[in-house]
């Protein structure tokens, strides 16, 4: 049995509902998703102040869930928000969506296009990918949707992303689609069929990710900019979330 | 069931032995690894020569592995030799062992160094780590063993690795060491112990990238370069293994 | 006048005072330092886990600088903790200490080394180097020091970092050296004349560059990726930090 | 007397013709070229499957030809199909006409544009130009012709070949005009003439390349990378054609 | 007292006062602006041949105003023009208009777009980009408008780069708009109020840049490049203005 | 018959003649080799400094070599001082010696070292490096010899440039040798048989290349950064020697 925590560092429930579907649809037969969602944080991340108002909670349910037994962590947003810190917090392996995916989408194509919620998450993502090596391999565009329109049935969110897509196919040439947000994880069947080429997310990839490094045996390098955070006093209205 | 076909380029049927074992080891339940050993190029490769005499007998047994049934296939030799020409002759996912081992590898470390076989392999796999994006991350460093002498349980191979990823650790600061030919795999756990940080062999990683893509539905996008091949006439001796 | 507020991410009062202290060494005649030392977070910061548990109290205490009308703000910790962040958040200018030097010795300089504390914070600094656009540029070195001796008048800290710099001097071929942390400001005279090329400090260095950003009318974008947080709901501890 | 031989790895004879005449045309008074149209692999190379096995025949032409006394080799194929092996199994030196055509380009032009047949082959020449170090100046189009389009003087090739030549220079800027592919070989004039900037054909540059390296006494280093094939055992259909 | 050499390596009065203009505007209370007009070289840089004219007479003059007492050295025209040069031959440090541009924009925007004069100066400009390490951040756009037309309140230049700079807002999604010449340095304000977002000039950047330089104790480093030219014979009519 | 003026813009004669005699060992039968002494300038070119005084001299006589009939021009310095401007005073193609070499070497060798003079040099090549795409393959090193004692038979110039490749080849592991100074253009025999590897002098390479030009029809591109200078005043003692 391999126990894998996938936290959703939105403090939104029903983000995390769509987040743990989508995880589990892929997961092995031995697999169990253990879906966490933030209680410390903003609603949705939404650009570089979310992020990091999302990181230390995001640390300390990882912490715990670590000591309650999982066997890897995935970060389910596609900033990949606190990612580094995690690797350095935890022992067991921990991914990002947005690495997995591209990661996942470099697999099987050459050029891809990442499709993201809002226009201020498309710099991010796009220092993303060049932190992954895939500077020159991904274009990333933003359909305008807000992250908490994806929840809503009532929203043109889906129609935006189709038009974004459209564009991404013929304007970049993509060879394949990233959705951009963890929120789109149920998206990938239908647009996959409408579009006729391979759609990524990037929850279901770090899933399996996840399962590879378990399997394999692998952990975080200790050595390095991983090291584990050394013992120090902590102040604050944070102290209490920090490592004992 | 997943059916992962893994070829040896090699043709060199005891490092299949030691690459089918490896994929064994680290194979999910329900995942069958059909090991093939080329049967037409050079007993080991050596440098870009020997690479491109074995493309041709490599894609014939890809062909006939995914006729037969094969969700996914792997190349296991670390130049990843053949890889795109696959790509654009299947239509499932094909995994190389270097890119498979690389990006596993950036999951758990910032940087790691990369320890094959001859430095006539060195530049070569230098050339794969830019491609994929790792440039900045990897270094690469050759131990001066041929090929087959890892066959061989008389030769200093396992000395002469031994003391280059010493090398590596001190010098490069490596965070984790990656093993640079599908020839080693089976060294993975012993130089692990021994050196104490992540030890990573391409042959178990693209085992489980090859069934993550198959669990996730994903093959190789058909759009742009990885468009299957024309219908055309091939001349002279290799015409029989073309596609018909 | 022109108010700048510098915030000490590390929780550590005497190392603001070494800041201060640089700061106002170099403040033009109508310039007032603010020092703040932050309250919420880790005595030092040394690697990626203690940055995220800086940034909130960070974020805060910038609000509360900004709103009691400071021009601009400079982040003292040579990770440019939070940065992005904060210029997301504010609207006046903020400067990181680490991009501030960089961006000086580059001015007089075309390599240059930077001298850090400890081997764990080597990585994140050369990628600081890489988003900055220095990587051809920069070569950076750990003098393995805790980040709190350089506050200890008894640590063997100076004589590290001393034979570090040698080292870079004689290696590197640095045509110019970058202290890599806020605690080493007061050394900037010292080394130096003892060396004989130029010593640049970031505190020193953001506090002219906050200085031009301000004479200049210059306030950070808010088109795209630092566009103002959005309002939402935070939620737990942290809420009570977050923007009204 | 300097003899040349240039190879088209197409088994297309007719397009050999095209070659050679490209060739002589520029060749010098002392050069004599010796085409040579492989008789094993694709009628015409349309992408990486092609390309993969073409190559043993190229291999096998150029052994026999520099046992006849070529003293320098061109690869006329503008995806420098199987250069890296050439080089490591000849001894004199081996010329790709992308790479010469990208050389020549850049000394009158600061930005240039390859126009290609179709888009399959437009990212591997892409990943050439990143290969040569001309990312940042060279555009690389597809005009959608098949390669033996060219051949066919009732095809729309020419023309198609024209609108993207104008789009390259509306649009890109192109300061000169690199033609993708060896069957474009005797369109340099015309179009040169009626665009009025420099336009590049490969076949033509590397003749003069070949003879520079001749003329200079230099040829392939075999330190390292190119070293030559180690003696061993090859198996199948292709063993015939491997060095004795 | 700072004392500030300002060289318009043009030499054209009237733009020199447009630049004295600017800079005296951003100076500080201590600041002396001493505005240099070369007066050897072209009436106006446009392009790499005018400048390679201007360097000489640009060193001279700045030769004598370190003689004279100038505490640093703004070389005023967007190409950097001589730059390297100047540093080697001066121990004041030196500052080129548009690094100064460049690196002010990166402290508040992560994309930015340079406006140019006419399209002949836009890849020496993008060159200068990748040397300064924004290749990636910045775009560069000529508004085909002649340097002196800039001085002409008649011509149609402000209603063209007010075009481009919509164009750039648009299409490149820029955050901030750097003016990429000297003679448009009072331009700032008025297109900073109309398109509501920030506008940077060179001159006003440099001077900042220049007064933070000298106020940090900072000079050119003699280590390497920079290291002062070597005492020799210098030949024919720009003898005189060479080192004694 | 071609005619190829080459330039020495270091105002030694001695120099020009050991580039004279390089460049006619290998010329074709029909190329001319018309030897320039600038008469304008520092008697060597040793620095960014230098280099600026030694361009207008170089421009003036090319411009009069293009004038009497030169179909080709090379600049004979290593730092290929003035090539952009010469290219765009010109309609006849411009080489210069480090381009020329690096480009060569790139033909027969993945990883090459550049050894040059001084040590205030090997930046300056670095960036040459950078600028021709080279930056992955090419190590500098200098060999701590001033240029004229090159000319110098009594000085330890050759025995310390041995010292320095043997360097080269040990710790980098060089494939080639690239000989880093127009002055050392008679020394390639006699260390490509020493050592064993081929030696590259750039005047050699670059008379090549020139008449390859020449042969090709290929003349600089006037549309962009090339396009000829715009007709206007020039000013002071460089007026005389300005386009009329």
């Amino acid at each position: 049995m391999t126990t894998i925590a996938v936290i959703n560092p939105n403090t939104t429930a029903s983000m995390t509902a769509t987040i743990a579907h989508a995880a589990r649809l892929v997961a092995g037969a031995d697999t169990e998703i253990v879906p966490i969602t933030s209680s410390m944080g903003p609603a949705s991340i939404e650009g570089y102040y979310d992020e990091a108002f999302a990181v230390p909670g995001l640390l300390y349910e990882l912490t715990l869930a670590e000591r309650d037994g999982a066997q890897a962590a995935i970060i389910a947003c596609f900033d990949d928000t606190g990612l580094d810190a995690a690797r350095a917090m935890l022992s067991i392996p921990v991914i990002g969506i947005c690495e997995a995916a591209m990661v996942t989408a470099a697999f099987i194509a050459k050029r891809f296009t990442v499709v993201t919620t809002m226009e201020r998450s498309r710099v991010p993502i796009e220092e993303l990918a060049h932190r992954y090596g895939m500077a020159a391999r991904a274009r990333i565009r933003a359909a305008d949707v807000p992250v908490l329109s994806l929840e809503d049935p009532n929203s043109d969110a889906r129609q935006k992303l189709r038009a974004e897509i459209g564009r991404a196919i013929a304007d970049d040439r993509a060879e394949a689609i990233v959705l951009g947000c963890a929120g789109m994880a149920d998206l990938v069947k239908s647009f996959s069929a409408e579009f006729g080429l391979p759609v990524i997310d990037g929850v279901g990839a770090a899933v399996k990710h996840a399962e590879a490094l378990v399997a394999l045996g692998l952990r975080t390098s200790k050595q390095g900019p991983y090291a584990p955070p050394l013992a120090k006093r902590y102040d604050g209205a944070l102290a209490q979330f920090a490592p004992a």
